[in-house]
């Protein structure tokens, strides 16, 4: 997948990442990946819901995986979990 | 899956939800399911990955749901993101 395909959710209003992943679909991108880590999982899981439920027509959530990423912090290493949410385009 | 075998997770402390998944394993549970909703989803990602890497052997997770669910609060209907992660033993 083209990085250009992706979208990072962070802090900001969830309606700001959803605009964002129905652009990338309106633009012909036949998959989309939303990716968060720490406690914006939870606004990247509202992003991928908020787009398939009521922006985008036969678009479906393909693939969601977690993982643990280690990250530098002003006090050492720390674990942080992430989520990747795929969206597909399905068949017209 | 038996209800008995689902780990609900809220706004208490993750290890509290990691020591129950654990519990389930230990007793002699095939699948442990997470669940949560809004804002609890991004510790039940963290349940789910210190459960795995720190204190788990052959368990892996097997299937990753989201969704939406409509909940009723004091200024009406509103819906709520869900996500439920279900952690399987590998065959021994």
């Amino acid at each position: 997948m083209l990085k250009d395909n992706t979208v990072f959710v962070g802090n900001k209003p969830v309606m700001n990442y959803v605009l964002a992943v129905v652009t990338q679909f309106n633009n012909g991108a036949d998959e989309v990946a939303i990716k968060a880590r720490g406690k914006a999982i939870s606004r990247a899981v509202d992003t991928a819901e908020i787009a398939i439920n009521r922006f985008l027509e036969g678009v479906a959530k393909k693939e969601i995986l977690t993982g643990t990423e280690m990250i530098d912090t002003d006090t050492g290493k720390t674990n942080v979990s992430s989520i990747e949410i795929v969206l597909s385009q399905q068949l017209r």
